[in-house]
């Protein structure tokens, strides 16, 4: 470990699954961390993460191991953040660090203010964006987030330093770090990730509610298995992320249904050439896009 | 080339690009095809296909080729074949077999007996499920259809014995043949294929539109990537396909928005045991299907 100026003495992980066993890895092979602990629901993903090296020890007393920690990561599902951040706040030591990996940001941040009361100040939000078709600690890698993009929402509260302390520990997983407020977080992210999940959700539960789905999926080929496979996801986990960004995904589901509508409209009346236009534009963005 | 029993002696390609030319290099790798001929409206992509040893000739006279093929394809643009098949069908020999590789089959079944006229019963419908991101002869592959689904629509004019025959075409280059009405086709295609790539395009052009559209692409990520590559497809090519496949395809967005719809209530009445069943079904049948 290199010193604490610009690494973590004690990191403690709640949740050492891809996500929080990946930023340990990430971390320990960065050198800037010293010895990791590692809390979770389940006793065997804890073992796994032990074995793996992922973690040095498997953390017995919560407020004991929280009180001396140099950096706190909370990579649970985010609906047990608050029940978690309300255990862990009172023993949150002064110079310690609070992050998280939660895939949504306003809930969370009302988690942390209604559970961190007084410590609120020391967390830093954070969402990695790191694909998870696999979890749990056997799928951590500590190359998981080289070239991924983490966004941070700081707070008020926070200060200069320790967003930058947070900063850097994302950076030294490897990711590029961005800052958006927690809104703008959960505006972009209905957009461009929890609606296309919940619209290819939507076309396969359609089919699949038809008596002829066999015969209908024995037809589908490249361009249905691309678009469907994000309908392969956790039921859970996007149940959870579509109810805690509710608001916005409701809106983005609204304006959709519009587009969809004016689709509708120019097939209806034989539009050609708005249908031209619509396809065009969208070739022409989606052409010259290219994933992060 | 085999014996005209289980071969063609001349082939006529109309369209020598992706589909039209791995057919010829298809049918020439089995073995059971003598000439081929090829006719188009691209005199570059002409040459080209000439080059790559995809044809033996290209075509001048559509009527002394024709007369004495074996074996037409069609593998121009859908919007082209009513001229095309008008121009040819007073010299189809009574040999002679048609077939096409057409994305959409009930406009192309219509345009064949408005053109075909009393040759009809020469031409058994094709389409060939080929996933084409590219195009042009140089595009073109021995092996495109090896493994692929081809589904032919025969007419009740039809004799058993040319249906073989040209299902054993799309054999010899490595297709499974499968037998459906055009309507039936059109419908399993509206739902597995033309509606897809529909919402992958709204998606696409609803935050294509948006000022904030660099932000949002900027952190767009491996789902956004898969649910919109095929946004990323010919306008052309899927403004024709939708105008062709219009009512059904209008009846599967009608049938998606209702679904939408029930998704929107769900979340909008925070009901999480409904999103969890839909989401559960969707992943369940899609985890459970595979790509042929």
């Amino acid at each position: 470990m290199r010193g604490t100026e610009s690494g973590f003495k004690k990191v403690v992980i709640f949740g050492t699954g891809l996500i929080g066993g990946s930023f340990a890895l990430a971390l320990r092979r960065a050198g800037v961390v010293g010895e990791v602990v590692g809390f979770g629901r389940s006793a065997k993903t804890l073992e796994q993460a032990r074995g793996l090296g992922i973690i040095d020890r498997i953390g017995q007393d919560v407020a004991i191991e929280v009180a001396n920690a140099d950096l706190i990561l909370l990579a649970t599902p985010v609906g047990q953040m608050g029940e978690l951040m309300s255990r862990i706040a009172p023993h949150i030591g002064l110079h310690a660090l609070v992050t998280d990996g939660g895939s949504t940001k306003g809930d969370v941040v009302a988690a942390a203010y209604a559970n961190l009361k007084d410590k609120v100040s020391r967390f830093i939000p954070a969402h990695p964006i790191a694909g998870a078709e696999q979890s749990g600690a056997l799928a951590a890698r500590a190359d998981l987030y080289v070239g991924k993009k983490v966004v941070i929402t700081p707070l008020p509260e926070n200060s200069k330093d320790d967003i930058l302390r947070v900063r850097k520990a994302w950076e030294a997983c490897g990711a590029t770090v961005s800052e958006l407020t927690a809104r703008q977080h959960d505006e972009v992210f209905a957009a461009v990730s929890h609606l296309p999940h919940l619209l290819s959700f939507a076309l396969v539960h359609d089919i699949a509610e038809r008596e002829n789905r066999d015969l209908l999926l024995s037809f589908a080929a490249s361009g249905f298995r691309d678009f469907t496979r994000i309908a392969a996801s956790s039921p859970e986990m996007w149940r959870d992320i579509s109810l805690a960004n509710r608001e916005a995904l409701l809106h983005e589901v609204k304006r959709y249904a519009d587009e969809l509508y004016v689709i509708y409209q120019a097939l209806e009346n034989n539009d050609a050439e708005k249908l031209e236009e619509i396809f065009s534009l969208a070739r022409e963005v989606r052409g010259s896009w290219t994933p992060q």
